[in-house]
């Protein structure tokens, strides 16, 4: 592997990254593009919106790989995007050939949040395991495996739909985007506290309104960050007990209310977690402020040089 | 590898089955014993005890190795016994290393369920899979788990434990023996069923009386074995989600329910799972009629060769 930077881009709903990032994990350059991808309605289109997006910084920076975290379902081995949550039109695209014919550089995507995982994982909080669940915190709720130093990506390319773990599984549950009751994505995103206090209010504020809330002592704010600790704590807890792997990172844009829901995620863990697996288990906040995923993305791009 | 025969063993809390197996996986000779390990009180007891249960064996079928599945988390790296749930004096013990001394002939050792997931994995319903989720349902529940063809065994030999999902978070959930409340053990293990059915009635039958009762039309017995079906399918259902994997096999003594349990297991896994992974999980139960765990130790026996 060469030293050269390469292009890491993380695309999001509406958000995109991209960076120019060495092999040390520095970003020498870095921007932020805006990309409504929800407004493309085929696979032709989508292509080309995202070649746009990407062709002004590749003639100013000519680099020799593309890597791209993107939310879907990869078959990392036929090289397909089977699917993507909010782009129904999509199904079994080969993303990553059609964007390095595009662009005339390799492109080499995977989901977003692994991406995630794999930046955390060699350069951030997981840097010293050998395996690691990293699970993203925003809008929605997403996870990534890495298994003996190596991306898990199930056999369908959709494992860790950590978000739809099932955590409450009583008749009242809140419902789920998915169609499932119960998953903590209906209890740990972004989403799920605007809707919670919403519901329960009638005042509509996101995420950020009601960590502030909690700081300034409303009651109802303070125990929805509580239930998205203890909802998160029992879906680690399934992980640790079904894999017996110590190492947890979070990142994402709900880490500012760490201190809200952190405290009910380690009670629920200790609580549910055998004793001897207990003390070996380390819950950790992410410390790369964002970065993983394109961190994640750079290092897709440079294991393809 | 040799095609010669090995020597399998498979011990229980008091049954033992001893196999010479060949390299087809065809038990040449078969013998069951008893061994009360719950009556030993020490580690050198313990080692004494199993040497001389498989010394007289030794002597009419001299063999180059010997595997054994045994109930306990090993440190398969460093070679030790960690821990075994109903052997509290057991601690960080190098039994291989030590029964290889006293029997002067190699043997391997391996946390049962994960043999059966093995012998089930080579021999089985998992023959022709590459991920393998394994359950063991008897007096206990246990799981095996195959990623890639290889035993996942975890960073301290503790995964899968899988008879301590947590399927039912409810405060009015069961107790587990484990310490914990609403464990899958609680509601789907013949313990379970023997508890619950007496907690209801008074009357203390073991599960293949109610199994008898449920077809006989006792109505709570059939509620019990539905609602074991259910918390299997929503602890397979977590599994699926986390590590989309699609081949799960079930053996042991409740096999015989699997008409009362599957319709209700079933049910739950098309309802949890989300749609684009349901059509390709495959639950299935074992056709080696126990032979499961006896096939797995004869593996790990043959790969020392």
């Amino acid at each position: 592997m060469t030293t050269e930077a390469v292009l890491a881009v993380d695309i999001g709903g509406t958000n995109v990254r991209l960076a120019l990032v060495d092999a040390t994990g520095n970003l020498l350059a870095d921007w932020r593009a805006t990309l409504h991808l929800s407004h493309v309605q085929s696979e032709t289109t989508m292509i080309d919106t995202i070649a746009e997006l990407l062709r002004p910084t590749l003639r100013k920076h000519p680099v020799r790989a593309i890597g791209i975290g993107f939310p879907g379902f990869f078959d990392t081995s036929r090289g397909l995007l089977i699917a993507s949550p909010n782009l129904p039109y999509i199904h079994n695209l080969p993303l990553a050939k059609l964007l390095t014919t595009a662009l005339s550089v390799p492109v080499t995507l995977q989901n977003d949040a692994l991406c995630a995982a794999l930046g955390e994982f060699h350069f951030g909080e997981g840097r010293d395991a050998s395996n690691l669940l990293h699970i993203t915190l925003g809008t929605g709720v997403g996870g990534g495996l890495i298994l003996n130093g190596q991306p898990w990506t199930g056999e369908s390319g959709m494992a860790m739909e950590f978000g739809h773990t099932r955590v409450h599984p009583e008749p009242t549950a809140r419902w789920c985007g998915c169609g499932n009751q119960g998953c903590l994505e209906a209890y740990a995103s972004a989403t799920a506290i605007t809707r919670m206090y919403a519901d329960i209010t009638g005042e509509r504020l996101d995420a950020k309104q009601v960590q502030q809330r909690a700081r300034e002592g409303d009651s109802l704010a303070h125990a929805l960050w509580t239930q998205a600790g203890s909802s998160l704590g029992a879906a680690i807890a399934q992980c640790v007990v079904l894999l017996d792997i110590h190492r947890i990172t979070i990142s994402g844009g709900l880490l500012g209310a760490w201190d809200l829901f952190y405290p009910a995620l380690h009670n629920t863990l200790e609580r549910v977690v055998i004793s001897a697996q207990r003390e070996r288990v380390s819950v950790r906040a992410s410390r790369l402020n964002d970065r993983a995923g394109l961190l994640g993305a750079a290092i897709l791009a440079r294991l393809s040089l």
